[in-house]
């Protein structure tokens, strides 16, 4: 089957990595799946929350959110409803937590990273594109600390790299990286978050419309690590850069 | 390993189901997963939300809760507060979306369900305490809606049963549906939302503490299915009753 | 005249206590008058709000709920409109009033109480019933205190104790203890509390139909001194058991 | 004994009604009992609320609000906090209901009437010198409706007045009419709300030291009638001219 | 052309000040521009918010409101709705900053100020009778300030005066002090706040219908300083008396 | 007097404006003045709002909101405080207003046209460079609604352009087009919305530090005429791409 786009069922679509894109942030990308666009920043403060003050431990997390006309019809902002959606609450967290597996918060000591990811154009996978861009902003801002000096020279708060990608079982096929067309008619729909060592994180998946079988759960897998395994390389690509 | 309360590790807690507590709802059931005391009610409507009228189809949401001091500590009120939490939010659309896993909504026709779900003990696990004990409550309140005639005699709008376990990975062993005790210290923590007939309709797995790997996920898997086999069993000796 | 289901004008209807229900709450009480069954609960804090602290006083307040599904129709949650509504803040500030009447709150010290009541079903008199519970759950809760060191061993902050019952004019006459059906025809509605000692706390007669004269007021304070006598021997014989 | 203001305990303050005090209003009246000073307003409205339609009957009900400083100390503005609480809904309430006492919702018709009492200065009693002057607004509000025809010419929708006073105990003795400085010492608070022909509409006791007991209650009523009565006589006053 | 009220275009309404209508605040005025009545008062407090102190600084805010029925048609209270629209912010914040325009923070020292602005009856120019009754409402209450010792002897905060007024051009004409019929009907409507030396704090001038030249700019700019110098004057003498 | 970096009192930043940035609005312009980027987007409705119904004539209106770290220190969110600040509001009615004194609504029709202003970037000038950028949203969502049918092909909605910029006066020198280093030291500031024809929309000129005079008014309106001829040149090359 060839896919609306012209893909495979093992294609992502095309990837841009705009690293520092922010003129302010202490680490930023702008990250494209597609059509798919998220502004990700970290924001680096000295000194943590008061919960956790005096524990010598550091602090990462995340906000998502997205803008009224990222998708086709305009969507009312959260703000001007006075509160925030489920669906919003639920992949700030997914968020917070994928980052917060790689991330040795000891070796961080008593620093906050707060990670906002903004949904500039949304056309299906924003909350992994969402968390591959966050990652190479809190990369970057944790660089930013160490040379500030809030971090100390040995310390290495990376304890692996993190990415993510949607699949979907689509008119019976698995599918990697869902466009927008795509995750609206999926039977099954699944969110994985993979370390650069090839771990999971978070395996999400939902049956949308039929339940799903093991051996159905597996293809999903199988595709899910290698999407993941791509969107790593080309993290270390940009960082390296 | 025997656990603290005395348990192998593929063995539930101890399962209460008291259907039809409320003298109120159109079904209802107060389930027990050892401590965890959830009070399930499901409220039938005859009619749908305005944005589903004249299209022939049903509605079936959920709504999660957990009183102030069903916990060890006391939380604040999400009434007095002004604003429900991630988490809550998070829990009401699993719930909602592994109960319409199970109903053909056309065969439910304009009828709204809305099942309500109160933690009024927490000990681990209130989630899937909810979602075994919501089935109840909505399979009487299914019967009720086909006793008034609301509900044609010949619809099944029930096409399968639904219950859910949590598994985790514990000081390297995988565990059966996790107390609070053992939560807390799980390095790895997975909610799994089983049909009656063996098929899977969410699994949402999250390190903890540690990323997992392809066979540890296979483990939880494995340990899964057979709990909700169980939890199954009890359903239908439940609705038998 | 027999009412409706089969008392006299003058009865309570049956009433019990199930004292300890929460295996965490320093103090709890699931009590039901008929159909209505409040589950009352009382955490212990040692330590005062800041607008207390160094006085040398302790504090006591309630929070009143009832779960969306706990009368005939299913209301929205509180939680979920984002505010209380006037109803629910009026009878929180009266369960908090009338336990703070029997509690002499030097010798209760830099201690907090939160008596949290929450209607898990409601057939009429909602809020007598949580009076009359949250007593049984703070006397338990004073006492863990005590066992705990946090209240001196000499030390009563108990002066009194307190109940309180609903009486009513349906059809012209005054009823004890109005069930739901009653309530809602009831010309005069009035809410009682008394102490132990049969002093007045709080008396809350409101004109839901026709005003009343001074001699029905008479009549339905001498039913409602005696229905309160017959709780404070209940709740003498919970507290003894 | 003589009161700080020179009054006798059966006293009541100054009371001074300026109808007709707003430009806008179909009805208004700028009360005062002493230093307490209301601005009651009363909107007519042709229709009523959505769930009243078709039934023939009116609705009247009432807001109540203080200004922030027309306290001792400036208090946060609930519109500014975002959420109303328990003392301003708890009053609203207790206005609509006593206003509502005296009206014939049959002959008012399918028109709506809002009062809102707004307090420039507070000195003790906002509650009931609200409902005394709310009585003037609602008073006039239904001439004005007469008057343009939203009312039948031969329908008497007001079926009596309604005045309200507050009575406590200071110090072992009964006292008409408190002012702030006598509410705060105030053993026992009473507001009553009466009707021109001597009915009672509310009444709300509480203890705020210590319990009282069936002759305290009874001799506050006392007070309380003979302040309503000279009440009613200054609405009638204020009305003819 | 003579207005409908009988003014020429340079005439203010009739204006009036009462100062110190408040028995509680530190300094207060009732003022009145024709039908439009704004309750002004100022609340002195010793000390500042946390984000100042230790600054030597003082800070003066303010807040404006309308009661629901200063209004021809009644509006939904703010605190009812539950968060403050647009327009009340928008004067709350021009009030504030015009007065801090007149005041010498550090000859304040640590002391707050907040004026708030009631707007007991509205008939337009609500925000520019608010600015200048609260000009006196501060100046009484930094006398307060003065004479309790919270502002030095020879501390002079105060360094102008302030006072406003609006301006439209209606039918081509420019006018000066706009009632509510000029107002809906104005194709420019311009607020100016002007000190006692004349010089400029704010201009806000916004086109309603069409766009405005720079000749009538002039001319609208000339009417408001001719009607902010009577007010100052009316200030001055209702200062001295 | 070089400005720091390097412009001339007259000079504007550097302008930039990214027509047609998002694949799914209906007119879109990415602008930016120097490092202030924001993202325009308008969405065209056919239809309004219910209290526009029937009366042949449609709505423009905005809103406008920065991205949390948009800024050198991380702002809240105000969907997570619940609340929208009262410079948003202000804001996003300056914007709306601006635009719809260049729209004939009548031409419109019954139409609705909301446009969003995300700063993703914010050096000064955010709100001018909103509403610059805003006028190729909404010229471009208009050309959209002409080739749909909803809007007549003879119809011109749009009577003019609009574009805005800031001047200020520091260190006594009137400046224009004032980046955020420089808007921070004013003493006075102002923001002008001009038509394309050289007509006032909105002028919001406020003292910040010393009030100013009739000459330093002058003198800005100058500079901020020839800034916003500028900017409408640059529009006009930009709808002619």
């Amino acid at each position: 089957m060839t896919r609306s786009d012209g893909r495979t069922a093992t294609d992502l679509r095309p990837v841009t990595i705009e690293r520092g894109w922010s003129a302010q942030a202490e680490g930023s990308a702008l990250i494209s799946f597609g059509n798919t666009k998220v502004l990700c920043t970290a924001s680096f403060t000295n000194g943590v929350p008061r919960w956790l003050k005096g524990k010598g431990t550091g602090w990462v997390t995340a906000e998502y959110s997205m803008l009224p006309r990222s998708t086709n019809d305009r969507m009312d902002r959260e703000s001007v409803k006075g509160k925030i959606g489920g669906r919003t609450h639920e992949i700030s967290r997914l968020i917070g937590r994928s980052l917060r597996a790689v991330v040795d918060m000891k070796a961080l000591g008593e620093n906050t990273i707060v990670i906002d990811c903004d949904v500039l154009q949304a056309d299906g996978g924003t909350r992994t594109a969402a968390i591959t861009g966050a990652y190479i902003a809190l990369a970057d801002s944790l660089e930013w600390g160490r040379e500030k000096g809030f971090i100390g020279k040995n310390s290495k708060p990376l304890i692996d790299s993190v990415a993510a990608v949607s699949v979907g079982i689509v008119k019976g096929e698995p599918l990697l990286d869902l466009a927008y067309v795509e995750d609206v008619k999926a039977e099954t729909d699944m969110n994985v978050v993979v370390t650069g060592r090839g771990l999971f994180v978070e395996v999400q998946g939902t049956a949308e419309g039929a339940p799903f079988d093991r051996d159905e759960l597996n293809a999903l897998l199988d595709l899910a690590l290698g999407g993941t395994a791509d969107l790593t390389a080309m993290q270390v690509a940009s960082l390296a850069s």
